[in-house]
């Protein structure tokens, strides 16, 4: 039977592979799948306590309890147990015979050795090769796709496009090892060059109107981030390369396979034979702050809190604030392995603030003082560090840090961004924990920092606790105050917009300066306005909706 | 033909209530279904810039683009519109005409008015009664299940079970408008009492070796998240209560949907017209201290971090120690409203540790000294705070300051343990939030606090964030060790188990006591003991697997 079976999948094995000879024109192939069914619990007792229990939900069950004190039930163990008759399978040492032995597979043929289930070892030409699969993506230089940026909020773009192209890249690269996983648009979140060079994937017949849809296409869409989520984890436990692109909101959606798969990653560390595996990379585009049009339910940056659960071995949190950070952020994580690099941001047109060597440099060190967005000289503690971490409460941040340099000059002001998330750690939590010194450097040890975050403001509290003085953190981010609106609107109802931030900073700063009080009241005046333009306009205020800072305001 | 198929409904609609009159004995009643095809994007343009548009994906999209700046493309949109005849629909000042009026319906026939949609508003007999369908829960006194505690950590008993014979009398009471839902074995969560009066539902054919199953039966099981946690959304949106009951690590599995629900109950709030619903309650029990034996998938306490995202107006999460605690915040929850309640208490045997007199108070408070562990008499600060917050980590901070107090009676140790886990919250982040003052008197403003916490030490973290000197809170956690051990090597590996602790509590203790050494040297040799003898018995020591508090021991 076994032979017959075998016999039959080699020829229906045969068949499809020359229907993809012939182009994959033809009837999708039908792979064979051998269904075995047995009766539940079978060889164990038939009926226990003259109840039926093979066959029934019985033997899912615990179905003989009690045996040390029924000797009824000893004796059914007994005789169930002495039909797998063990006498011939193990020696008198307990170990088993070389009939049981002879049946093992060896070397590759063993189940967790195959190259398919050991994906990380490498196929060939590196110190570590090996009789494995694997071959380490070949990554264009990302610089290649950099957004030029003559000045700090000069220019604005939709950072995710710039991803897109360095995408592209990949898959003309790599067109047996990288694909892109996505449960929404992937033009709407702007990562569309792909589609210069691949079609979407599907397995089923295409229709005349189709496009970029074909059975050879390597970008995977279909609205499930459970199906997205699951093929990419295969890819990389296969060796191979991804990223899984979705909307912020619902990557909670798959959070428990991102916390099973982290789990996976953190258990095979310790293993010496596995090899390391490609990261599992998540792109969150479509965030909270920019889903004023799709409203509350969209709106939900918690995958943030689930992945800070991981061990500091495997969670990586990047909140890259433009494209050429970005850049630089997914370059890393593409050449990382065996993490979960969760990258967070949104695919709307936005400010950019740095020119490629200076992302680089910031997103290598995780977190930087931008000194031209404050007036901190360095000289002295300033009265106030405004710190920030995601791309929306940056603009609001460095706009507020604007409004302050302009309107109350003398408040020594220091902006600090964040781009590695974890950087926030102390080292004993985390590998990329700064150590006390650089901390201090950023943060001071006592001056107030108003934090505009990304996120849910336990993210930060939670990261900062145990760091000097830690309540002088005042972190504001998603307060869960959403709805559908304008964009600029999300940030005041959650408090974490440019004149709130400006309130926050006068508030907490220990130096008082004159003129500060008039500032607070222009700030409410602003957003007083703010509330009577959108109710008549139905869009942000001109200074708000087309804010960059230009030449007059330039303070580089 | 809407008469045609009205009629047809009807008579199949009368063919399965004759079915459920015979007692549901028939075959399994078909609903009917209207399906409607149209070509997607039905009356839109057929054809954009020479491209089909109608019946294709490209309808889905923004079919018509560049209005603005394209005339063409806005005189088909006029055109478009147009067909809509706008004229006959609205007057000249843009209202609705009659006609379109008259089609609205009116009182409970409008979509959110309807009793079913708006299923918090009552059916009779109260102050705020309506023409709903919503009866309050007739709950009957907690206290008859209580079970007995002579004194603290004399007894043990499996929590869930008073549980489980709570909702029994839940089912009797309530034979229309409660239910318990739940993925895993109703029974091993030792919710099994309610089989005493209720069938586990089946809508299927019913057969021989089946056992309390029916299509009367009302106990929800089967083996999907998903499945129970939707399903308890629908009851208690139509205004009926519940309980779903999970392993604690896989209620990540549906979080998208506690988050979603939460969103739901956090607008709701804000609409006059809309009556508050039962409380989601969701009880995590077979949590990650007790999954020993599953493995380190099973040990995962993240939905904790996800329900503290939410607003402190829908967000409650209770860790109660023992049998009678878990009986009244029950009872709290079934009798609350609009929240999101998450009860987490293990199903194995555990130490009970209050009367219900005491539980009842200790609950209504939230969080309180337990005296009778401690040798702190109030009348000076202690040296050192052991908090702690569920049921395993409260049993091994007990066992902690028992050691203590034996071997290091000199040393002033006082033992807080919190039920109401937002009760830490300052009282502006959650409604549920200790004044300052309440917070002192637990927790000092000075003493360090060791604090054993069930989830990941980050929930602790940022609830303390912002009260004084909250870096003095060293919190021990789950840290994502895990496998498959002993139970009380769990705890060990993440450092959480009574030595460890009793070395934190030397090793943050602003006062030296002599004999600290020779106890942390112990406490060393002890855990030393417990590696060496789990690998050769399998099981726990003696001293810890049988550990209560025994006469000769108790300060009571």
């Amino acid at each position: 039977m076994l032979a017959d079976a075998y016999t039959r999948i080699k020829a229906i094995q045969a068949e499809a592979r020359a229907v993809g000879e012939q182009g994959w024109e033809g009837p999708r192939p039908r792979w064979p799948l051998i269904v075995l069914r047995t009766p539940k619990g079978w060889t164990g007792p038939e009926t226990i306590d003259g109840v039926q229990v093979t066959g029934t939900w019985r033997s899912h069950q615990v179905p003989l309890s009690g045996v040390k004190g029924n000797p009824e039930h000893l004796a059914l163990l007994d005789t169930w147990m002495k039909t797998y008759r063990p006498d011939e399978l193990f020696d008198e040492s307990g170990a088993p015979v070389d009939l049981v032995r002879a049946a093992n597979p060896s070397g590759d043929l063993r189940m967790s050795a195959s190259p398919h289930a050991n994906g990380g070892v490498r196929l060939q030409g590196s110190p570590d090769a090996g009789d494995g699969l694997h071959v380490p993506l070949d990554i264009p230089d990302f610089r290649d796709f950099a957004r030029d940026v003559p000045a700090p909020a000069s220019v604005r773009a939709e950072s995710t496009r710039a991803l897109g192209e360095m995408m592209r890249e990949l898959y003309v690269r790599n067109p047996e090892s990288f694909r892109l996983f996505c449960p929404d648009e992937t033009n709407s979140n702007r990562l569309g060059a792909v589609f210069e060079v691949s079609d979407r994937m599907t397995a089923e017949r295409v229709e005349a109107g189709d496009v970029l849809l074909s059975r050879h296409g390597r970008v995977m869409e279909v609205l499930s981030e459970h199906n997205c989520h699951g093929w990419l984890e295969g890819y990389n436990l296969t060796g191979r390369h991804g990223l899984f692109a979705t909307y912020e909101a619902f990557a909670m959606v798959s959070a428990s396979m991102t916390v099973q798969h982290g789990k996976w990653l953190e258990e095979a560390r310790h293993l010496p034979w596995r090899a390391r595996v490609p990261s599992l990379n998540i792109l969150l585009t479509s965030t909270a702050w920019r889903n004023d049009h799709n409203g509350f339910s969209h709106q939900g940056p918690g995958l943030i809190q689930t992945v800070l659960t991981a061990r500091g071995e495997v969670a990586r949190i990047y909140l890259p604030p433009d494209a050429n950070c970005l850049l630089s952020v997914a370059d890393h994580c593409f050449r990382s392995t065996s993490y979960v690099n969760l990258i967070v941001i949104d695919k709307q047109p936005q400010p950019q603030w740095l020119t490629m060597d200076e992302a680089v440099k910031h997103c290598a060190i995780g977190a930087g003082t931008w000194e031209w967005a404050g007036n901190d000289d360095g000289s002295a503690d300033p009265d106030i560090v405004l710190g920030c971490a995601g791309d929306v409460v940056t603009m609001e941040t460095v706009a507020a840090a604007q409004i302050l340099k302009d309107k109350l000059p003398q408040l020594r002001v220091r902006v600090v961004n964040v781009v590695d998330l974890m950087a926030l750690s102390r080292p004993r939590n985390h590998p990329h924990g700064m150590d006390g010194v650089r901390f201090a450097e950023l943060f001071t040890n006592t001056v107030d920092v108003v934090f505009a975050f990304h996120g849910y403001h336990g993210a930060i509290h939670q990261l900062v606790h145990g760091r000097p003085d830690a309540d002088r953190f005042h972190v504001r981010g998603f307060s869960e105050e959403g709805t559908t609106t304008t964009p600029f609107d999300m940030v005041v109802r959650n408090g974490v917009d440019r004149y709130h931030l400006v309130m926050d900073a006068i508030n907490n700063s220990k130096r008082q300066v004159p003129g500060a009080s008039d500032l607070k009241a222009w700030c409410q005046s602003q957003l007083d306005r703010h509330h009577a333009y959108i109710v008549e306009h139905l869009e942000d205020m001109p200074e708000v909706r087309d804010w960059l800072i230009t030449t007059e305001d330039e303070t580089v």
